[in-house]
């Protein structure tokens, strides 16, 4: 197993840097008088391709040797990945191939086309995933990146939490939604080197609570096709990203679907922004957990913008 | 006619620095490929209050002596100005009355009510309007503070152009949404004074089109009640506004329903913000008129973002 350290954090910063956004963070005075605290909102929904997805997939494309890079590369993805590795590459100007659920967002599948990858669609379930997937590689033999049991992506999201403890200085804690555990994982590896007093949280959503669960039984337990709106989180934790979790996470919260939905909404309403269901369960949970969070200053990771604007959750009122 | 100076600005720009956001300027390599120009964003839909007129209504309520304040202030509006007057009242501490269409969006009047004013409902024409106006000021003795035709507000409204050249430099071009014209009017005082090369462009709706009308006539031409999905400019030009209108602006251009609920939704998929149709006309029209931007530096002002969300103009489909 090959484990990320901060000195792979710091070749990928300044590797991606022409490649990526450094992200705004933006604060609300009606947030921080809701939860008494201070709260900082990386915004990776203003990311390139619109999620914090493109920092490790940059780091992964641009790491390649000019002979692995010019047969390309392939990955399966629930969405923001798979249109970040497609963006990556073809601003290397690579081949992409990306398996997706066909019930994926017809928001991302026509972002990954419009970047230049070509889509294989597969079923909505981790199984059928990776033996569509398996196949792809068999034909292609193009470089997989995984969406993040792989270290360069690791040290890719690792980027965002040192963006942050650059700008902000030490945090009391930083939260960030947990599906695979990458930008989790990130923030684990950046903030136990740079500023170890930060604690990091991880948020998920209710119904496909399996880092939780795991997090408690102390080995991996992976569920295949839970269902949320939260549709970035689906997926299970892996044994890198096990590495980080098991060892530097504080705890893994959770919030119910009306509870993500609402936590949504709010940061529609207030703060002007448009975000994905995945990126309001960071909110959600600490909405739920105030004492928690009382009187500190917390960093709150809004993982991506990519939704269907036809499709919100809320539009059946 | 108490025309506003520059120095009011200046005045202005002192006064709110203390309850107004300086807010961001965006950009994106998206807009700026599509249009062929240097767009700049300047966001104030991360205003206080969700809009623009959080800074007239500031200098007009902060501007007032004691014994006036005391006695509250009152207006009419179409949503915006209404809570950017109760906001900046509530923050003084002082009663504000406001007159607002009973068909004004559910979420402008619950912020209203949040930030203590008090709504009383007309029918949604300028005639009931300011009928039932006339009633309230004679009720109430409150200091009438116009959303538009009044050197306080105009004065306050020219502080967003002042911000954007300070943060910018000189621009070939700014567009801006007309409704009564008040942050054209602020536009063109600022910019005729502090950056005279910059030309002002008003943008409109074409089922609300009165100041493209008026502006060729040479003469104020007032519609009764039109029906547009901005609905933040269905108000006339008054003979403040026509001031600046008639001698600065540059050419009033217009957009349907269809192209500005376009331009919206573009906005909001590629830049992740949340905004008002009224503020996606300036874009509209930027994109019909593609010739007479090309190539230049080009401020765009995005007046607000208090929008229902539970009733977004694409939700039919």
């Amino acid at each position: 197993m090959d484990i990320p350290t901060y000195a792979d954090v710091e070749a990928a910063h300044e590797r991606i840097a022409p490649h990526i956004h450094r992200t705004p963070v933006l604060t609300s005075t009606f947030m921080n008088d809701l939860i008494g605290a201070s709260l900082f909102f990386k915004c990776e929904n203003f990311q390139k391709a619109g999620a914090f997805k493109a920092r490790g997939a940059s780091n992964a494309v641009f790491g390649l040797d000019a002979a692995k890079a010019a047969v390309g590369v392939a990955t399966h993805s629930s969405g923001n990945h798979a249109l970040s590795l497609a963006y990556a590459a073809g601003r290397r100007g690579i081949p992409a191939t990306v398996v997706m659920p066909r019930t994926a967002p017809e928001a991302k599948k026509a972002a990954v086309r419009g970047y230049g990858g070509r889509i294989v669609e597969c079923e909505p379930s981790t199984s059928s995933r990776e033996a569509v997937f398996a196949e792809v590689v068999a034909e292609t033999g193009a470089e997989f990146v995984h969406p993040y049991n792989d270290a360069r992506v690791i040290a890719g999201q690792a980027t965002c939490s040192r963006e942050m403890i650059d700008e902000l200085g030490e945090l009391d804690a930083v939260v960030a939604p947990i599906g695979g555990g990458g930008m989790v994982s990130g923030s684990c590896l950046t903030l136990s080197t740079i500023a170890p007093k930060t604690k990091v949280y991880a948020a998920e959503p209710k119904n496909a609570d399996d880092a939780c669960r795991s997090f408690k039984a102390g080995h991996i337990i992976a569920d295949d096709a839970p269902e949320t709106v939260a549709d970035g989180l689906k997926v299970p934790l892996k044994e890198l990203t096990w590495h980080f979790v098991s060892r530097h996470v504080e705890d893994v919260l959770t919030a119910t679907e009306e509870e993500i939905v609402e936590a949504m909404r709010l940061i529609w309403q207030r703060m002007k922004i448009v975000m994905e269901p995945s990126s309001a369960v960071p909110l959600a949970t600490i909405l739920k957990n105030k004492p928690l969070f009382a009187g500190k200053r917390v960093g709150v990771i809004i993982t991506g913008g990519n939704v269907d604007l036809g499709k919100l959750p809320w539009a059946k009122a």
